[in-house]
């Protein structure tokens, strides 16, 4: 299933390609695919080359790890995500590893990461889920995070189910136009709210 | 001038040709590659479909903006950047435009975007170097952020450098080795700090 954005500027094939279904097929994703995911977000920009991203990743083929995993999201994501092949929880390193202090990029550098992670998995035909929707806290305690780093969001990677095979709510869900506010309403020049001239048409 | 990186598995070739430069040549960037670029951004995922992402944009050809803006960024920062053709501050609104609760996500989907961004700067031949390296309050001062959004970084946008125009220190950085940490010092499962099966070889 196409779900191209409809875009108002030409973008990119895989920025416009991408998006998050609530419907997975339970086709398994691949280790080398997977490697892949992980090496696109280690490329990602980071601020001093921190690299302050850190994945726990649990499969479907594990079920007890799975279920773990899925016991860290809240109620209305663990619904649809059960369903994935793949699950990945993203942990952010607060603090520079070279002299301890805040990072103030971690969650945004985290974001990069993730941004770079779903394009890689566009680009092979897999589906990426962003979730903030967890419980950092149980995540803490199961995983053993370290309390310098947070557990900040989960994703569910597969491929897109055809939205025939899903229930009512999911293929409503995954079927709703895709929309955005428009550029002129969050490009500015000179002052905020003023629109740049640059996007003015 | 390439800066492919070299990846232990293979990744789509804008993520491994992405990165930031600190030498900008002088030509300036067209006006519909901004839209493109900000159109990119448009299209991040984002918790709720909040969109929490706005862009404060100036120029060199518009001096006294492109000062202003200038004057928002660390003092080491500026020392590259001014030579940029294109400069962006980035804001993310940090409460629900729907409720007003703070949206814990706001850091980590401004880094989606700009992941987009400059994902879809790499695809036009342009560079993009963030910045966390600015004053927040200089910029909310100047361009009159309001109290529930924040600056969060800037961006230089332009056409990289032939190194052999930079300065020593210039060149230096900008051929610097591409370093990162391998995945299987951040890809988990079961627990914190154990290297996942899925990516140990």
């Amino acid at each position: 299933m196409s779900r191209q954005a409809t875009t108002d500027f030409p973008v990119h094939e895989l920025i416009a390609r991408r998006w998050s279904p609530c419907g997975f097929s339970a086709r398994p994703v691949l280790a080398s695919d997977l490697c892949s995911l992980f090496e696109a977000a280690r490329w990602a920009a980071s601020s001093y080359n921190e690299q302050p991203w850190s994945y726990i990743v649990a499969t479907r083929d594990n079920p007890g790890e799975f279920e773990r995993m899925l016991s860290c999201l809240v109620e209305t994501n663990r619904d649809w995500a059960a369903a994935a092949p793949v699950l990945v929880i993203s942990v952010a390193r607060l603090n520079f590893a070279r002299n301890g202090r805040p990072n103030a990029a971690a969650l945004h550098d985290l974001g990069l990461a993730a941004g770079n992670l779903s394009l890689e998995a566009t680009a092979r035909g897999l589906s990426v889920h962003q979730m903030i929707g967890i419980s950092p806290e149980t995540a803490r305690e199961l995983y053993e995070i370290p309390a310098d780093a947070q557990a900040v969001t989960a994703m569910a990677i597969g491929y897109a189910d055809d939205p025939e095979n899903l229930s009512e709510a999911l293929r409503k869900r995954d079927l709703a136009p895709r929309t955005r506010k428009p550029i002129t309403s969050f490009v500015f020049s000179g002052r905020w709210d003023e629109v740049s001239p640059i996007v003015a048409r």
